[in-house]
């Protein structure tokens, strides 16, 4: 079988970390709208008013007969079948509790450019963005990442992984929310290699995977932009 | 077993999703939190340096030697044991998914009163609020609130449930979703019955079910009030 993924076609975003989970197992996947007529068939489908489990929003995956929505239940579902989550029933609710948290982590990131209204342009809601960016980077971000930093340090499994002792979905997750951190807020998050350790390390181990450095280097990787949820704006980062 | 539930004594919030579910379940729990020194026992948990599965926030659930963290993970968590979700993985991860569009509607119901700062009151910044909600009211509201009830309309269980054919905690939680609408926006609620029916008919009959109707009149249920996720602010309410 091979999985059908939604999402928008130009951007990273929340369907990035499907993606990743999806090129670290090896699964077969077509990237829905990034092909012809795909994001059509994408908007057609969450027209559907034919759908038992209508998704709310992408991205969603297909997988046979099934639609699965929300990023999160996604790689609970993901990580079950492709063994990027712990066999025992405590540690796969442990690895989703982390990206439910990740997914609380990217919706307050979203906002700091964002901060009135997803449908105004960032210009009609910068001074906004100013404060809200200012507030994110000084009290939210270290609350984040020093709450992940300690995941790591007190990890029965060690400092390796955030669930266990092997790969799963949750360290892909930290991968990417570092990169887009590292993308949106260079002169913030210079600092963090001396204050999260740990965090940043298993960034740069995941980015070294070979299934993930292949998947990075080629064009199924979209490059991080102005139109996704981690953007560069040089006003906000400091 | 006694489950053991950490939340804000003094707000419904995240933890009264939590709250619901062990109502309707007729689950042994205590509040700890509302108990003598049981705020401090909270805030001592979430700094404990030794957990292995350190909750990041309020509500985290203790069940036996496990700490469970995240609103819709603990729900997960409880559906399963309690009857409150289908019995087929497919179910259980439909009503995960509907949960984890509830919570992505919370943040945005909180970020009405609180558009920059959660550490900032908002007296100072009332007029980014003004702006966010009326943004809210405008755009979100009848998203979030046009999909619900399509999904009621569409479920092949029938329009009774969001999930399958019998009550689960999605259903507790539309019920928690439009009380919290109609306390903290009571003009622009009082137009969903025609917009919204089967969403208000599945408000109404779950306030009924006896557990859900004694836990509402006891006083384990604390009233809405200006501290919570959703707040009456008359300037905001159009």
């Amino acid at each position: 079988m091979r999985y059908e993924l939604y999402y928008w076609s130009s951007i990273q975003g929340r369907g990035e970390f499907v993606r990743l989970a999806l090129e670290e197992a090896s699964a077969p996947y077509v990237d829905v709208a990034r092909t012809r007529d795909g994001e059509e068939r994408m908007l057609a489908l969450l027209d559907n008013e034919g759908l038992a489990c209508p998704p709310f929003a992408p991205p969603f995956l297909r997988a046979g007969k099934r639609i699965i929505g929300q990023t999160a239940n996604i790689l609970l579902f993901l990580g079950n079948r492709h063994g990027l989550a712990p066999a025992t029933e405590a540690g796969r609710l442990w690895t989703h509790q982390l990206q439910l948290t990740f997914a609380d982590f990217l919706v307050e990131v979203h906002d700091t450019h964002h901060p009135i209204a997803a449908g105004l342009y960032y210009e009609e809601q910068r001074r906004e963005a100013k404060r809200r960016s200012a507030d994110f980077l000084a009290n939210r971000v270290p609350k984040y990442f020093g709450y992940f930093e300690r995941v790591l340090a007190s990890n029965p499994g060690g400092p390796a992984h955030l669930a266990g002792a092997r790969l799963s979905y949750a360290d892909l997750s930290l991968f990417q929310v570092v990169a887009g951190m590292t993308y949106a807020f260079p002169k913030v998050t210079a600092r963090f290699p001396r204050r999260y350790p740990h965090l940043m390390a298993l960034h740069a181990r995941v980015a070294k995977r070979p299934r993930i450095a292949a998947y990075l280097a080629s064009e199924r990787r979209i490059p991080f932009n102005q139109d996704g949820i981690f953007r560069h704006y040089a006003e906000l980062d400091r």
